[in-house]
């Protein structure tokens, strides 16, 4: 007997989807592997995606609360659908697998948390389903749709010679991770990280904005591969070299830091660069676009060039002034330790 | 400190979505609250809706095999599709939440069950996520499209003197149940019950056929209200009296059993009529429609006349042979209880 859970996250998807990807029908234009999938409407597309995040696994109730997690459960969704480019939210349906101790104001708090987000980015929530769990499991399934001429940006498309960007500021979320943690947060107090900063950077963790906005103008720039880096920078390169049949560099000291990452790193002695490496969970935008059109997009203040791209047989690499870095563990909450909150974002 | 759970499924489900679906956009047609959403796209509609199951709940794996999880979790979501009228289903997205103790077997097994009812349907798999989980939990969310001039029927255009209908039978899932459950299943040698009886019934709890050809030809026919009956006939025509501002009459004879069911009720004492008129997941569709089409229709074998409806004030009454039998409980996976297999379906 073999057990599921050795396969991995990404191992089992391909268990239980794959055999069915080689019949998709035609009205199927990019089918499991990516951010969304793509389906051909009448003039038009639809991108259609979903997660599942289940209470011990993606977060805690002890420091996620209900309007963080209506926030974050749908934030996550569209995350995926900024990752295709040009596409325009439309509908979700949302599940919640509920336990007998979740109180009506979880619920109530939940709701306000979906409904704001859903709002900002003009999302009909349609329907859903609820059933009784042992554990809080939110299951959302978003569409968005992309009108004739918008561009859809997959992860395969990365060329060698292409530069690899990044949006936003990323490792803030590990950071926060880690201050809810308590392991490195006694010193919150020390010169430099101010509560400002630590709210800063557990509210990156708890609130991740999804870049809708950023996926729509990146794919409009000429971005050759996009996707998001929910399970951290690392994984969505090598993913995207993966897809690519390249290579790529990454240089740790062009990671964009946030001032309170650096505050809290100088603070409690953690390693910022490490965390924006490979730590998840903070929802930017990983791409790879023609040197030209990064420079445009860096002077645009628009995404920050993180590396570059190159042949496949180079591997996947990280640099740190020049010297090479070892891999860093990837970020999977499958097989992340089933004691609360270990995962692997350090 | 309220109990969520105390609201039940749907006072939880309003609870969670409502305040949004009073500002859905113009592009949504039809939100929360019927067997699927109904969305505007260019020249035709989609038909969305979400299931979510878990095992304690909804299953259990010593009676469920994989390839009975993988059809049924499907097949309930598919019959979703199927009450709403003239709608081709499309596509669909799967998330697995899968314990530690799952076994690949298992696994591939759930595919080959979701894997064959899809291509049944003309349904692409096209994405889907997987977490670790305590319960075995599957979610799927699918999107049917509904053609240009296809009509989608929902549940609330029923109307004081249309008749009530079910397609197929009733009551088999339920005795499935029981006899899986091991209550009255010790006589199945009994005289005229036999092992195919037994099969059949079993075969009907885990292995439901979503009723979508069905539902296309009563949506054509003029059923002026329609829904599945997932949680029993009882509470369908409850809901859809609610839904439509009526109330109705099922008259306890006229509903339809299986040959297996009476062979069961005979053999073990169980009361065929009972579980046909409260017990769940027989996935049958329900319907109201003129009189004339309706004779039309149980003329042609579509569907059966179970009952008619009346006006609101006269409330939902269930009649044996002209006289009152008090209202049967309601199906609610929710409130179960939480001992393995209890549930309202006796």
């Amino acid at each position: 007997l073999t057990r599921a859970s050795s396969l991995g996250e990404r191992g089992l998807l391909r268990r239980y989807l794959p055999s069915l990807s080689s019949r998709l029908s035609r009205r199927v234009e990019t089918g499991p592997g990516d951010d969304a999938a793509v389906v051909r409407g009448r003039r038009g597309r639809w991108a259609l995606t979903t997660d599942m995040l289940v209470e011990g696994v993606h977060f805690d109730r002890s420091w996620t609360g209900g309007e963080d997690l209506g926030h974050k459960s749908l934030a996550v969704n569209l995350s995926d659908l900024a990752a295709m480019g040009s596409v325009e939210p439309a509908w979700a349906l949302v599940s919640l697998g509920i336990t007998q101790d979740a109180s009506v104001d979880f619920v109530d708090k939940f709701h306000r948390g979906l409904s704001r987000l859903a709002q900002a980015h003009g999302v009909d929530i349609v329907g859903g389903d609820t059933v009784r769990a042992d554990r809080l499991t939110v299951s959302i399934a978003v569409g968005g749709w992309a009108a004739p001429g918008g561009r859809l940006v997959l992860r395969g498309g990365a060329r060698p010679g292409d530069a690899l960007l990044a949006t936003g500021t990323l490792g803030d979320a590990a950071a926060g991770l880690e201050i809810l943690m308590g392991s490195k947060s006694r010193r919150r107090g020390a010169v430099g990280f101010s509560s400002r900063d630590r709210g800063f950077l557990v509210r990156r963790l708890l609130r991740p904005e999804p870049r809708l906005a950023w996926g729509r103008r990146l794919a409009q720039a000429g971005a050759t591969a996009l996707m998001d880096s929910s399970d951290g920078l690392w994984r969505s390169v090598t993913l995207m070299c993966e897809a690519s049949g390249t290579g790529a560099v990454v240089e740790l000291e062009k990671l964009p830091l946030s001032r309170a990452l650096r505050a809290w790193a100088a603070a409690s002695g953690g390693d910022a660069a490490g965390l924006a490496l490979a730590g998840g969970e903070d929802y930017e935008l990983v791409l790879a676009a023609p040197p030209g059109r990064a420079r445009a997009l860096e002077a645009a203040g628009a995404a920050r060039v993180v590396g570059r791209v190159t042949e496949r047989k180079e591997g996947v690499r990280a640099l740190e002034n020049g010297r090479p870095r070892p891999a860093p563990r990837m970020f999977e909450h499958f097989k992340a330790d089933k004691k609360r909150g270990k995962r692997g974002a350090s």
